[in-house]
Formats: structure tokens, sequence, C-alpha cells
């Protein structure tokens, strides 16, 4: 029997904060206690768990008395200030932002890949990887192991839910007024998301590329250990609500084959093969959504590089890509 | 002064063929005559065309004589069956539809790219090529003329008017059906498209690639002339009205320079660079529904590939995708 923990969960009124609660229920977590923690803003509103109603409470740096295992979903600058607090007062943080992601002295994990990463957590912080690289990576590790990975170019298809609870409204509220014939806002994103498609995801960085772009980059070669993988990434939003897509060309040591493919996705935890082109079959988006499984399809050789797979992967944004991922660490712990 | 031509559109009533009238009443397209032909079905109809109104006539094959240039937006097996009967009249036929594309004695042609293959229209037709395919050449050829094609490896972000007006009728009933919570009804697609996205356009070819992806690659080779030109394409159908949008790493014989390939479009007719990281710019399928050049931004330095460049490039698929490319050549003519 597993010993129950003392779980707080920091963001837990969030997109990711929420659909954490509903993995730990869903997974029987075994839970001994749980404090739900937000801004100041936030606290004081109920959430109802496993038929009890727990009050969140505002975050502060002594929240974490207690805690074993703290759930960070709240962004990056609320993890820089408060992780370290919750880390000395005894917690194992899981940070889902990209702060600590690329710490040496943080593992970054995708449990599938390298949960033996979990070992290293000097800091008592274990960094969740971004939504777009796990996703990616969860069709690519299993060919990693089999065929040796060299490269990756992929163009990301992003749902709007990795902007949060507000990326999701902005979306609703754009289609909403479209059909009123009313006057668009635009404030999550630069511009309108409702019918269009948006290819700049996080900031960008001196080299042209964006912050998530280089993300997929730095977070797959960490996780995967490669220190020399290369990567190009186009991250694009599209008016999609909570499953990402990858359409994605991977180069190999050694030769891969489409029939052999599909059979590893078939027995990789995780991850299955949605692919047979007599039968129409493929994966979209809303396949995966409220999944917890990615699934790989359109397995096919490429054509313009040697010993390389073209392939389509996609996974929810919010469980895989944030807090199924997160609880998983948990559970390794 | 122009000789005025007697212009017959063929396929009149659908969406290209209504901008095949946009497009010859804006460029101001000198006509002696139009005649307007469409199915049984749609014939009958009244069309207004610079102050007049025009009956549409059922298509037979004693439509065209007299008929200068035929354009033709009605689909494959139509263009199949009466582009001979056009021709053999005198007809000159300008193809919307994939049917003659791969046809060595049918030149295949993007005015700004091979204007003078329309001399070697021996059988009477020129094809009008792919949309994705000409909004793709239209950024790949200009940087081609400087550094000399090698390979293409594209994602593509494809409009729903890419299925004509029906494409266009499916995304918005299933919009409204989703805000009214009512069943969404899919004909047009294999599934849902509203709020999703669809790794398939066109069917399935023996390679897993869809006929959609070999049109970018074997089109691709005809109208540059580079029968040993390398393309890997993964076609995707998104939630966008009109323009499709294409994520590319294209590699050279010689090292691109991104500053240099900026310059390169500002200076080229057709398209245009819309393209400033630091000052957030980049173009979405919005900023080029209904104008006539594509646009290309996020251009960078691939980092799989030596002497490649990463884009991405916009197109209105039913202006320069479809019509206007038609009425350019019809230009030409």
């Amino acid at each position: 029997m597993k010993e129950a923990k003392h779980i707080a969960i920091v963001g837990a009124t969030g997109a990711v904060g929420e659909e954490m609660l509903a993995c730990l229920d869903q997974r029987a977590f075994p839970i001994s206690e749980l404090t739900l923690l937000a801004s100041a803003r936030s606290a004081g509103k109920t959430i109802s768990f496993q038929g009890k109603d727990i009050i969140v409470k505002e975050l502060t740096h002594n929240s974490f008395d207690g805690v074993d295992i703290a759930l960070f979903a709240a962004g990056g600058s609320t993890s820089l200030e408060f992780a370290p607090s919750a880390a000395k007062a005894g917690a194992t943080v899981i940070d889902n932002s990209s702060a600590y992601r690329m710490d040496d002295e943080v593992p970054l994990i995708v449990p599938e890949i390298n949960p033996e990463a979990a070992q290293q957590a000097s800091k008592g912080i274990i960094a969740n990887p971004n939504c777009t690289t796990i996703i990616s990576l969860m069709a690519l590790f299993p060919l990693h192991k089999k065929y040796g990975l060299k490269s990756i170019i992929a163009s990301s298809y992003q749902a709007v839910s990795g902007s949060g609870a507000q990326g999701i409204a902005e979306l609703k509220q754009q289609c909403e007024a479209i059909a009123k014939g009313e006057e668009i806002v635009s404030e999550v994103y630069p511009t309108q998301i409702a019918f269009n498609v948006i290819p700049q995801v996080d900031v960008f960085q001196p080299d042209h590329y964006t912050k998530e772009e280089l993300k997929m980059l730095n977070e797959s070669r960490k996780i995967l250990n490669l220190p020399e993988l290369k990567v190009t990434c186009t991250c694009v939003r599209v008016p999609v609500y909570r499953s990402h897509s990858v359409s994605i060309t991977a180069a190999f040591e050694n030769e891969p084959s489409v029939e052999e493919a599909r059979g590893i996705f078939a027995n990789y935890p995780g991850v299955d093969a949605k692919d047979d082109p007599s039968n129409n079959l493929f994966p979209t988006p809303l396949d995966t959504t409220l999944k917890d499984d990615c699934l790989v399809g359109r397995i096919r050789k490429d054509k313009v590089i040697d010993k390389a797979l073209a392939l389509w992967v996609v996974g929810d944004q919010v469980r895989k890509g944030a807090a199924l991922n997160a609880v998983q660490i948990a559970e390794i712990l």
C-alpha cells in the first residue's frame, strides 16, 4: 500500500490546476491532505474534490508546512518566488512553468522517458516540460530507442488551452462576436485567433525563433540526454480548444520502417498509433481531447532526408501536455 | 491597346468562378463578350457583371463557338469531358482542376515564375497549379533564382475554401451547431473541422502521402523545371475560411541570408515580406484575405539542414491560389 501524501496545488483555480485535481482523482492518487493555493484574488473560492468542499487559500511563503508534494501551475514568476519556499519547507516541487526547466540541478521529466532523473532533484524541484515538447517526444522517444534520433523538423498546431483559461475564453468570445457581427477584441493573442492561425507562440528571441520553438530544441536535448540533437521548430497557434498537433520530420541513425514504427507505438505506454491510410484513419485534436494517451498517425518515409520518417502526433495539451505529466511525476516520488 | 476577348467561365456559380469574375473586373480585363456556363442545376441563374445581368447557360460541347479563352473552374471530370471541346472550337482553355496538370503537352503556369511556358500549349490547354503549390512557390521561386532550390519540407494550414463553397458552408454550419448545442454534421470533411484540424487533404496514395501532398512534389518539379527537386509535404485542413499558410524548410545550393531574402521578397512582384520579429510582425491568413499578394514571414536559418531557411508563407487560396492566377495566365495570352 502506498503512503498517502499531503499534496498542495499552486494555481488551483487555473485551467491546469483544475486538470491536476481531475487527474489526482481519476488516478486515485493516495492523498492524506489537499491544500489548494492561489493568488489573493482567487483565495476564498470553494473547490469540490472527492465529495469534500475545499476552500482555496492565498499563496504565501508559509503555505507549505507539512506538504509532501507541491504542484505548481501558476506561471514562471510565481514559481521563481514561491518554489524555493516550498522546497525549504520539505516539499518536493513539481513545477509546470518554464522557470526551472533548464536549471542543471532541476530534473526535467516525462515519466515514460526519463523517470530515473527524479533522483537528481537536489534543489527539491522537478520541472514539467513544455507541452509541445512532451507531446512530440511521446512519439519520438520510442522511435529514438529503436533507431537513434538525430534531428527534428517540426511545425505545430497548438490549441488555445496553452494560453490558459483566458486563451480558451478569447477564442469563444471572438466566435460569438463574429456570429453577432460585433467587433472582435484580441487581448490574449496579438491578432484574431478565431478562423485564423498565428505563427507566434511566446516571445521572439535574437535568432528570430520564438522562446516556445527553442524550448523544443533545449528541452528535447535535456530530456533525451542528446546534447547534439538538432531541432527546427515553427510553433503556430490554431483555433482548437485543447489538443496540440505536431507535424514532424524525424531523422535517425538507422533506417526506420513505417510498419515497425506502428507496432512500436501500439506497444508503448502513453502513446498509440492511429494510422491506416487505406481506411482513412489518422488522429485529429478532437480524438485526444480529455484523453491520457497521445496518438500518432500519417507515418511515412520522408522524401527529403535519408533515414527519416514524417509523422503527425496529437495530444491533450492540458492533460499529457501539463497536468497529467505532473501528476505522473508525483506518482514516481 | 489590347484586343478585347470573348471569355467563357465554366463553373461560373462556384467559389472560384465567382472570384474569376471579380478578378476580371478589378483588373479591367478587356472583354468583348462574356459567356457564363454551369451545370444544368445552376443554369438560368443571373449574375451581374460590370452593370450587366448575364444569364448562366448550361455547359454543353457546343458552348464554345467564338470563345477566345475558356476558364474552367468546375472540377476534374468536367474539365476532362469539356476542355477538349473548347480547345477544338478554337478557345485556349485555362483549367483550374488537376486533370491536365501533369500532361506533358499541357503547360503548368504561375505567371510570375514560368510565363514563357504558355507558348507550349500544343493541346490548347494550360493548367492552373494546385493552390498550396502556387502559394509556396511564390515564396520559393525568388529564393530559388538567387540560391538554387534543392529541397522542400512543408506543413500546410489549408483553408476550407479549398473545398469550394460547400467547405466554407460546412465550417460555418458546424460553428453554429456548436453554439446552439446541436448535433454536428460532417459531409464535406471526414470529421469535424470546426475547432479541429484534419491532417488529410485529398485521397491517400500507395506511399501513404495524399494526392495533395504529391501535387506539391510533382507540380513544383514541373513549374520550376527541377526534375530532381525533393519535396516532403504534410497537408492539413484548418478552420480558416480562405487563406492557406505553409510552414517551410527550404534547402539551397548556396548559403542563403535572412536579411537578403527579405529584400528579395520586397522587390518581387506578387509577393512581399511581412517579417520583423523585433516588432512582432508576421503574416496570418487574415492578412491576405481578398488580397492579390502572398506574404512571407518568420524567415530564419534552419537549425537542422545546412544552407536552408525556415519560413512561413500565406496567400488567399481563392485568389492567388486559383482565380487570380488563372486570370493572370489569360493576361499573358
